[in-house]
């Protein structure tokens, strides 16, 4: 497949410089790079992140559902599903697939994150086909305005980008939160209270009964790997915004519709090119760059990547069926 | 595949048995035969019938356009749209299809026929994505009670099938008018007047000034051949009052979700099993019976070929890619 073609696929940091080998695996599949325009072998956008057991998928062009089948993907695991937006390659095949998953008898609750009006979408297929769900769909309208937390969990927060795109647009960051330090367990007595090491695992000191420190945390634990962080950025111009919102992510996903001879016709549509991705990607000093929604008059993809790379090394192609590992 | 094992192919009636071939070609091409629950290379239904240069689609399930592309057929040649029922397995590759028409640049206006509150889900979509159709389409709500032209061209018509299932559905009769009878020029002389050739054509005798016939239509004309007809039905249960409506079509094809071991089980969910389909086929003397709208639970469909053989010999399984000729 031309996709394939002379690219090299993202590094898989199975360890940091440090060492701090991190046990929670999180990882993005591309199940969809290309534009609206439907062409054979290039699907519409829709990318699974994996985060320890919750997967969550971000857009959900048509047929993604037969993209989860063709991974070996079970649709039922899904838990958080987020639309970016309401043009149709980005969200057509969330009703099919909530369709299906009502057919197979989920009952499990299943969040959805999207802009006002995807709401009416759904309520509306499934009023005329005077069919219901089995299962409660929590829907959360997101502010296309303002950077929100949409999500937090025990683990991991997802808050929302605010794009620049022709309609209402945002994209999403997922932040791990910083994992507990390792407790250097044969460093203490044996016989050490639950307590204190509860105390330390919370990276606090231990006291005695006059006050003074017993153990201390920097002596008895090493610091958690760092968090990791995701950033999804598509559909959008060149917004400079963007920078502070995604400075130091491990990995942004920034689409890159055009090459940078199509600028003007990027802005017009409200897409970027990939000097504009790689542009926001060095400014904000992000681990790597990911890139796709390519569009249908590009066959190969090797310009975006040479173009790119000249702004910003760490770049790479977004490839339909390959992970990404943070 | 295993779709393709054991059966044969609908034969090619390139000529009929008394020699009269006819010019105007007159097909179906099934692109989806598979039911609600996705499979991988099973598709959900969608059917395309070419009459002469027109393309009509029957039902439009979920990346039905990919199914064109693949089938190297421009949507863009679509004229006419029929949508069964507002289960999303007939229609969810709708809305997709319309959004790359538009993106495309369609300026040519197109025909769609369906129930009620599909122009209802159509018109939502485009609402909220802020985009407007840049082509006229005509709905026209299909009254799913009675039978009903809905469509009436120089060469053909179109009447909705009023079917039983859980929702309102109708299936469609597509029925070609009787062709024109043959001129046999040679036996006329040769100065003869155009406006005697035109009266022999649309088989009236040509009199002289005193009421005598001069050319009987009888001597100079050749029957045109037998008018050609495509019965579609599907999702329905069994039921006789159709086979009045598709007497004697040369080509029925009706849904064979279940085997008769599974009768109760395909009443109760308003489909057929291949029993029912064959014996619809059998009472109507139809020329050629086609299932399809198979279960996800079998794997092979044998069975259903076995199982309506039984009934009606002239059965044969829809595959899809493959065309059936009339």
């Amino acid at each position: 497949m031309s996709m394939m073609e002379n690219t090299e696929l993202a590094p898989n940091p199975n360890h940091d410089p440090e060492g701090h080998h991190s046990p929670i695996p999180f990882s993005i599949l591309y199940l969809g790079v290309g534009s609206a325009t439907p062409m054979l072998g290039r699907h519409q956008t829709a990318q699974l992140l994996t985060y320890q057991n919750d997967l969550f998928l971000i857009d959900c062009g048509e047929a993604t559902q037969y993209r989860l089948i063709e991974q070996r993907i079970r649709p039922g695991r899904l838990r958080y599903i987020f639309i970016s937006h309401l043009h149709g390659d980005h969200y057509f095949g969330l009703a099919p697939l909530l369709s299906s998953l009502n057919l197979s008898g989920r009952t499990e609750e299943l969040f959805l994150f999207g802009p006002r009006g995807l709401d009416e979408v759904i309520t509306t297929i499934f009023r005329v086909s005077e069919g219901r769900l089995n299962f409660t769909l929590h829907f959360q309208p997101i502010d296309p305005d303002e950077a929100q937390v949409l999500l937090d969990t025990p683990r991991l927060t997802v808050t929302s980008i605010p794009l620049d795109h022709r309609i209402p647009c945002t994209g999403f960051l997922f932040r791990e939160k910083p994992p507990q330090p390792r407790l250097l367990r044969e460093r203490l007595p044996d016989d050490v209270d639950v307590a204190v090491l509860k105390q330390l695992k919370r990276g606090e000191d231990v006291l005695d009964e006059t006050g003074v420190v017993r153990f201390s945390a920097a002596d008895y634990t090493q610091p958690g790997p760092p968090p990791r962080s995701y950033a999804y950025c598509s559909d959008t111009r060149f917004l400079p915004a963007l920078i502070e919102q995604v400075r130091n992510v491990d990995v942004l996903y920034h689409e890159a519709t055009f090459l940078d001879d199509h600028g003007e016709r990027a802005t017009e549509v409200y897409h970027s090119t990939a000097r504009e991705a790689a542009t926001i990607a060095r400014e904000a000093s992000v681990g790597r760059l990911l890139i796709g929604h390519f569009s249908s008059r590009y066959k190969q993809f090797d310009g975006f990547l040479e173009e790119a790379r000249l702004v910003f090394q760490e770049t790479y192609l977004a490839i339909e069926g390959e992970h990404v590992y943070l």
